[in-house]
């Protein structure tokens, strides 16, 4: 059974997330969606709010007992190793993930020999994508509904509003 | 059974092939390893010889009828279709392959929706390699010792000492 | 009156292209596109034929006269600078275009200081879209009627027929 | 009418600016240099100093009610929207830049499709220019009349000073 | 006798900024390693112990008097200048520090026009590396004994002990 | 003593060239321009026409014996031992340079440990000048005469008018 992981901080989960998951969800048996929690970073939505949206977004992927998400603290092989996968999903969207993600893939193939860094690129609509972007979009009022989906988008209404 | 085909020239085939195709091993049931016989460029060495080295090379990734070789002509993703491969692997070294493969992930992803292209990157040590400055430092008598298999080397070594 | 030059290929004009032609006409209330006759290239379509392609692809686009098609040879600040164009329109896709853009609007601001070059961005949906890899597909059969207009698709087709 | 903004947010303004903005002012009929009021960034300058420091540089660049200052805070297509603006102008200098610009283009297309982000190149003397770098030279006594106005100088200094 | 400067944070020294010095060493007669004394960083290690730490890892580089170490606060051409070096010595891993590095390079060129500043890059094995990453990798309890010297790992063992 | 090469095509030399070959006259005690003389490119001038136009042109740098001009046929590092140089010099402008510079510098090392890379970024107003542009313009009548120095400009218009 071929298992991977598919860490991010997801703070909200988007349509770029989900389409890299849905085809991820086409090449191995299990994938673990990883929530981190990094201490340095202060996200929007808290762990529990980020696992939640992840997994209200990703009812609609058909998967049978496919897709899990988990929360996750620590070294991200050490993490992988522990669940017995044999791969880490990145996306690559620009140049500028590249650099970082290339810098993170070397350095996580030294830590831990057995475990492959796969990348793969969203939709041709995802590219300028990111949870910042959709964030910031939202703070002003922006539309977002081509962006996340309705209960991610429901919910930093409702920040929005609130502020 | 996932199956993936990692098409390219291999003219001829280095060690950063091998590292892709080695890891890739652990990733897939099945790697169609596809020579392109690409007419606009002129290879070094016949379709028929870059499979022949491919072959002997991979002899030594342990191989329970993971791993063929074929050669290809024509659209990628028409030939993945019809071997029912769900990805198409690329190694990603640098900026240059990135801009370039970007453009034919996407290229493919609109001609064949249900094939994903999957990145993987070399080792560190083959950062700099590829299979042009192979043959360029091979035809100025230097050490190639490093960058590809034994037999790839005598193959070399012999073309330049006819000419 | 702004007048624009926007210049290029165009061997075959493709989607792309006419996305930022349609773009730029909002902007400027004349432009020429410029149909460059570089020897050093050896262009698929004859000048006459990717002017005539062209002239055809544009009809749609609503147009009291802004838009006119010529050929050119030569240095295109001397062309702009004859038509009286204060800018030259180029399209910007990815890195690569970047560097050898930045290099060129440089070179042309010291040729020319009066004449500047306007960079647009043509829709995310063809990012990855240039003639080569059109003409590529084409030439392997795969379906291009998503990248260029009916009348070039039917060109190429023609072309790769009697080949 | 041809009606642009230049949003940023000018912390000083600079030569490179100013560059982008004498040129700009020959291809459109207005120009509304727009200061960003965004509160997750803490500016060196108030924002009534940031547009003082503007109108007083612009003073030199030939204008017949062409270039306007305003400040502005919210979504940058709606502010363009309001303006009747067909164009947002940006300033391109290096690929870092690219790559952001290129993300934020083609989210404010999806927006507000009718307006069109349009890039510039600064002169080649102010590629390595941009405020954050003149405030650093600045703060340790460097010379800074090459990269700004006398009157934003003097104000640097002013601040340095009584530090 | 040719002076150059080796400026950086070095917060803490890795085996990639041993690697610049080792090579850096057979190019000048003098080297000044400069630990900037940045006050809007917060460094993980005191300006003190950071020159500890450096002088206790190039012992091992043959010296006879070449290396020496500095802390230093203010412009880095001022200090070039003071110390008479005709040269500043950077390490060029990736597109991100390339970018950053050609902006410092051009404006110290334009303070100083008699100080050149030399890249270096450094061994393929250290392409991944820098003192951020390994200080993240140390707080997760990672193996950073590749990366960094014994006294530094010791040292950054300790810190995260006590946490 | 330092000894260092500059290789390159130099077909022709521009005032890019120069710039980096005065500022390393700073750094090495002995500087060998090396022009290559590549089989698989044709250049448009004769390597003994190269290097003519090299001597000619560094007449103006003050040389006590620094400057030296050769052809080179090979690998470079073979070259560099033999003359006993530690230093390749590279210059380095923009990031498609800097990819395949990389690669270059990365191979050499694991050729030759002893010989190190050193790159050098040319003054902001060379940055978009390199050889081909330049005959390109000289092609079509464009002043030269910034780019290179007068007795090029000569010796390429006289190429020209006999055409």
């Amino acid at each position: 059974m071929k298992i991977a992981i598919y860490p991010g901080t997801f703070d909200p989960i988007t349509y770029g997330h989900l389409d890299i998951i849905e085809r991820a969800s086409r090449l191995f048996d299990r994938i673990i969606i990883t929530v981190a929690m990094n201490p340095t970073k202060e996200p929007l939505f808290s762990a529990q709010d980020r696992v939640f949206l992840i997994e209200q977004s990703i009812s609609d992927i058909k998967n049978d007992g496919i897709l899990e998400v988990e929360t996750f603290h620590g070294l991200i092989v050490d993490f992988a190793h522990k669940k017995k996968a044999s791969a880490i999903i990145r996306g690559l969207r620009a140049i500028s993930d590249f650099e970082y993600e290339l810098q993170m893939a070397l350095m996580n193939r030294r830590l831990e020999a057995d475990i492959t860094t796969v990348f793969l690129m969203p939709h041709e609509n995802y590219t300028y994508l990111n949870s910042t972007i959709v964030k910031e979009v939202a703070s002003f009022g922006g539309d977002i509904s081509n962006f996340v989906p309705p209960i991610v988008e429901a919910k930093l209404k409702k920040i929005n509003s609130t502020k």
